[in-house]
């Protein structure tokens, strides 16, 4: 067994939570104590998201970062972050990613947090994949679609992380194009500005 | 450049056909001839997500396929399989495989032809990227969405192949639960046969 990084009574802050960020999930319970991560609240699991989405950004892509955590335990199950650069995908959102980590699993006993209001096609997946709770992070940049998701029976709770705010407003201000083509595809990109 | 493999002239048939969807797509115009490609109609490229489909099945996994064409060319530029099973992953059905594939386009230019109707996630996600035309290959075994998509602006024929809808049919008989976890998840599964 290689030796913990984040013992029982490390820290909780943000260098902390960007370890988490960066390492892949299945190498978590080797190398982060579970008492550690039964440590984190709502709003730790949150700033996680935001530095998925801060990663992203980094990387010259869509700052939306989500993770996946098992109800009773508070285990991480899954994460991830849009990859539209990246990856060259169309649809690979923070929560699809964050789906598409976790695997085969009962997504009622688990909690999505995202770090963005989830869009039209995230909505669904959310409600179709049986979650049982969603916690959004930036009702400020984007909304909507929480109505859909509560009356479809999700518990959806809003959780405003202030460094997730700015970082997607200045991404959008920086980035409009990318941003409508994450959102609406590149179809709606050539629509506002036919190529020439 | 390599010798092409199918000409001009070679039948237009289900072994080409499976040809072509065992090919990765970036492979196509160096081994087969435009003029080929451009004699497929309709039908011929429904069957060709079925043939997509038919591999997944062989594979283990959900028998649906998805294929991607450009309007005006004809070109295939995008074509998957569900990879449930292949990939453990909660939500790369046939729609959203055949788009990753394809990468960052303008849909608005190209026609999305699936061997079964789209689901709920799906069907929002052919909205959101904006796809000019939806073909449906089966709608005996699953329907419900096509009014929806219809209404947001997107044409939808249906086109039934009896090849496709057997296998499918096949398919849900043999492995009904399955075929519940790709359409509403483990959660959906679990909740109709509780686990011991």
């Amino acid at each position: 067994m290689p030796a913990k990084v984040l013992l029982p009574d490390s820290p909780v802050d943000d260098a902390a939570l960007n370890l988490v960020a960066r390492l892949p999930t299945t190498q978590l319970p080797g190398l982060i104590d579970e008492a550690w991560l039964a440590r984190l609240g709502d709003a730790d699991v949150m700033r996680l998201a935001v530095l998925l989405a801060r990663k992203s950004y980094e990387e010259g892509g869509c700052p939306i970062g989500a993770v996946i955590i098992d109800n009773s335990t508070r285990r991480i199950v899954g994460k991830g972050h849009n990859t539209l650069v990246q990856d060259g995908d169309p649809y690979n959102h923070g929560e699809t990613s964050a789906i598409r980590d976790a695997g085969r699993r009962d997504f009622s006993r688990a909690t999505l947090f995202t770090s963005l209001s989830p869009c039209d096609v995230c909505a669904m997946l959310v409600v179709m994949r049986g979650f049982s709770r969603l916690v959004v992070g930036d009702v400020t940049n984007a909304a909507g679609n929480e109505a859909l998701i509560r009356d479809r029976g999700v518990t959806v709770d809003i959780l405003e992380d202030p460094m997730g705010i700015a970082l997607y407003a200045r991404f959008r201000n920086e980035r409009p194009e990318l941003d409508l083509e994450d959102w609406k595809g590149l179809a709606a990109v050539n629509q506002a500005n036919p190529p020439k």
